[in-house]
């Protein structure tokens, strides 16, 4: 039997699920026309509207990264401003990627305890740069993270409301769903009422921490945002020649369940291991809503689980809060035995 | 028996080869570090330096727009300016990838019949540049595709000579490689001797159409060269979470020999094919070095062919030809038959 | 009585005609708002639309790299083409202003002897553009100068052929009229049938040349293209605190026909320079239609014309000339005594 | 005699200085050699180097907004990060223009009370980004507005230790000095002392507001720095044919001492409105170091101001603060006279 898995650094170590593997070699046969004229991708949206129900764009891409920037690069001008969480992805951890593909737009930060932006908070800046006129960056959209960085999930409500703000002011609505499966595990609701009927107008749909070997999709749901996205893609470098490879991947995932089966076990695995941590008087800092456990550990406590080597991030602890903080992840491809490997090691540390 | 392929189109429309996700599968095995702490890129790094005997850095992405785009990016400032062939892939296939990318840098075509550049034709608009100071772009670098967009493929001597002249002005030299495995067939030679012997800074090497499911690589063999890098392609999109199956790709093209394994059967496959076009009477427009024919067909003969199911590609005919030019591609995945199936085709229709 | 002046390098090294001083004199006095919202520009305004008979939106700026490259991105995508003369001043003498602002879009350049592009030169690269779809820029408008870099000037039937067929393809066209006065005084028509009668949809105007100080305009005859100019105007850095002094600048040359009072000293001049030169048995390269002479000058007189300190600039010789070729250029703020001096020394040296 | 000038809205709505007429009336005599080749330019490099103290390079600029974006351009990359305050001018009333010229390069707000940024504040975010690696865009710059958005002047240990932060981190240090010379009259130093003695590499340095048409210099005193500044300052379209007057302007104002002068008559204005003020018992929201005054008005106040034709701009109250506040300008064209008379309408309205 296999020891445990130690690592609970983050989703994106995980290898590919093997319903993609598969998918990849059963699509491995012959030839297909290249750049996107392939049955895969085709199928890829047939099956992407099915599930949304409703008509919408759809476009693989092989990084997080590139389908925030591409999404963006479609609803903000190189004038433009994007608000978004102070902790926001696009705003701490893709190298000024926005930036880059929107030619110079500004994240707007907004700042909140548990990841999420709120409609009451777009007013004010919203109405200072109208006052200033051409010498501040026009407000153009909104980005919110859906799981958030802090591992919580937004309620069908509180996207719809932040949405409709956004919509009020003229602004457009971008969901990061990285980690959008695990949301949808948490919100037990309809693909279509987690976006474009709660206000969504472009999503990033993740696939590559949940089960893929790389790919993410560009979604659409006001398909003439669209317009532009294939040069911007292509001048991007994020054309694949062979591009039913990415879209094959993206059809094992959404094509079965195997996406919400999948976040499910990530997500159940992380209800677990936050129940035993409190078990063990430790304190969480987050409701855990999705696959992420944020964590109040004793600096000696984080010592004696690097020395048995388990793998974990620590994190900037929030204002007023006096201890370490780590951030573990659960994924598809963990199993129960892992995680009460991790709380039994933290039982005898303690 | 299958029925003989009848797409000729393009070396992009290939599968994987089966060394390739047979990589795939290994390596999809529990977890690794992410964004390139893994093994398989490290063992990408010693490879290439055994392979081309130097030091050198080396970074995998997906697409060869990427690679070159990211390539030029190290050599050429937003105010730089690339000379290339006028019909470089950077100049008329990539929407733009590079302009974008080096931040507005501006490539200067140069003509010639068969698609190589040479070094006589840089010392008149460098000092015209030179002369015209801060009003003009400042020359930054050369390009020169290897093998070319007519499926030529540049001597050592001409290599050598072209970046020397390069050099000479201060000026950094780029290849693009998307088909530099077919070129090596060609030139028999060390790649060592084929690059940065030659004087090549830096090297764009395609596997993707060779073999790969997605997957080129950037080669810096000045490593100062790859200072920032790592940044532009994490902005770009274009660093992988699971970067390991990415370096998978390029390992087991460049680890074995595969790569002119593959290359060698599609230059041999498209020899073939010239030789019976020319038995055939067709005019070919230039010499076949690597894996792609141009020949002159008849309007005819194209109709004919077409109606049958064959697959090409028509491309702009030169200047005084008085015909439609097509583009025949031959790839590692086609057998002898497949070309004496078209040959076959060619013959009963004239 | 002064010595007659001995530079024809070039219309910048001109002063301030005395009406513009007088101009900013005049403003010079008690406070104005700031940014544009003053009554000189308001009369700017209102003066440019009696002026070219037609609505339109106007905007001064510093530079006429700053009024192409700004008129440019609003009529050309980041993904875009912009066709233009090879020898365009966009193309060649503005350090890739334009790549920048648009954000790296493509500018093609067109060949011609004359300085001048044709309607027959767009189809068939537009018709390619359209075939490669994603991987090439998308063709999005022309740029002409009028008058051209060869000092040609474009018959209103020329401009209006040219921009029909650029309009029928679904392209803008952009004239820059950095010498658009010398244009108007050859073409002696009304400033609209120069411009938007003829199909011009943005206009770089000139003044700096011809009087100004630092001032030019851009001028959208469709005011919906100028939806985005005063943002890209303020986040170039090109929106003036004391914008009141731009304006006043651009009414003083516009408001009471020292634009073409000036023009026509240079035209007039530029004239009698040429039937000189060509009295002297010297080729000129081109018609005389503005204020720019390009003649075939033997480099012995070259030599001596600049051993008694007169300046001009040697241009490159278009092929098949085996002479050196040199531009001569007159000003407003020349007089015939000037351009006999040269004259007399021409012959003399001869 | 004049009424008494109603507007405290900006130091932007002045007019020229006399002395700037002047010169600009001095220097528009025959032809000078564009593009910066004039004797006035070099004078400018002279005179600048004699008033520093120092080697240096200056180039002059015609906005505030092109000084900071091409200065900030010379120090960050397009994947930098620049720490700045949160209302710093770059930060909030550019339209983005440092995002725009730099490729990019992201503003880290800093917040504080008095407009300040501070040594203390650099150390943790700067460790943060560089934990992140390539996740993270790179600390590059810091910038520092003398005076600052609140009107208050850096002491010159305050400077001294920011920089010295800074500089240990690896950053370059950046000074908006668009009220520079406000701020010398507060700082009463040698202008090297308020510059380089300190540890600032680059300065924005304007006059615009205190007696120029419109004219700001970049000074580097890290020559090594201005490497790129030419051909960023052309492509950006802000290198002037008939530079003289844009040197004159600065001549004008550096050459003998007018730049103090001027500023003295605004900082002596603001601290007499100052006074007053607190003398109707009306609290002010920050030392008065320089020209700017900002004070709780109540809204009847406004009101009956306003409706007596005064002008001044309301700004947003920092937290806690349960009052509107006002911003009040004065500027070197202003007379004691203006006021008193704003004063005693304040006095009758209270």
């Amino acid at each position: 039997m296999s020891q445990a898995r130690r690592s609970f650094a983050s989703d994106t170590i995980t290898p590919m699920a093997p319903e993609v593997l598969d998918a990849l070699a059963r699509v491995n046969l012959g030839t297909a026309h290249s750049y996107g004229e392939d049955a895969e991708t085709t199928r890829l949206t047939t099956l992407a509207r099915e599930l949304f129900e409703t008509e919408l764009a759809i476009f693989p891409v092989t990084t997080g990264t590139a389908a925030n920037a591409l999404a963006l690069t479609a609803i903000a001008p190189p004038f433009g401003a994007i608000f978004c969480h102070r902790l926001a992805h696009i705003n701490t951890d893709e190298c000024g990627a926005p930036e880059f593909y929107t030619g110079g737009a500004k994240l707007l930060p907004l700042d909140s305890a548990d990841g999420k932006i709120r409609a009451a908070q777009l007013a004010a800046p919203i109405a200072h740069a109208r006052e200033m006129g051409v010498h501040h960056v026009k407000p153009a959209a909104i980005s919110l993270s859906q799981a958030t960085e802090w591992g919580t999930v937004y309620t069908l409500a509180e996207v719809a409301s932040l949405a409709a703000e956004a919509h009020a002011h003229g602004l457009a609505v971008h969901m990061d769903g990285a980690r959008f499966a695990n949301a949808m595990v948490r919100l037990d609701c309809t693909p279509a009422a987690a976006t474009w009927k709660s206000g969504i107008d472009v999503l990033s749909l993740g696939a590559t921490k949940n089960g893929a070997l790389a790919a993410e999709a560009v979604i659409f749901f006001k398909p003439e945002l669209a317009r532009d996205f294939e040069r911007n893609r292509k001048r991007g470098g994020h054309l694949w020649a062979k591009t039913r490879f990415l879209s094959a991947q993206l059809n094992a995932c959404l094509g079965n369940g195997l996406w919400l089966r999948n976040a499910r076990i990530a997500n159940t695995l992380a209800t677990r291991l936050a129940q035993g941590l409190e078990g063990c008087g430790i304190a969480l800092l987050q409701p855990v809503d999705a696959n992420e456990v944020f964590a109040a550990f004793p600096a000696p406590l984080i010592a004696a689980l690097r020395a048995q080597g388990f793998e974990f991030y620590e994190w900037p602890a929030p204002p007023g809060l006096n201890s370490p903080v780590v951030r573990l992840v659960t994924a598809f491809d963990m199993r129960e035995a892992d995680v009460d490997a991790l709380l039994e090691a933290i039982r005898q540390a303690s």
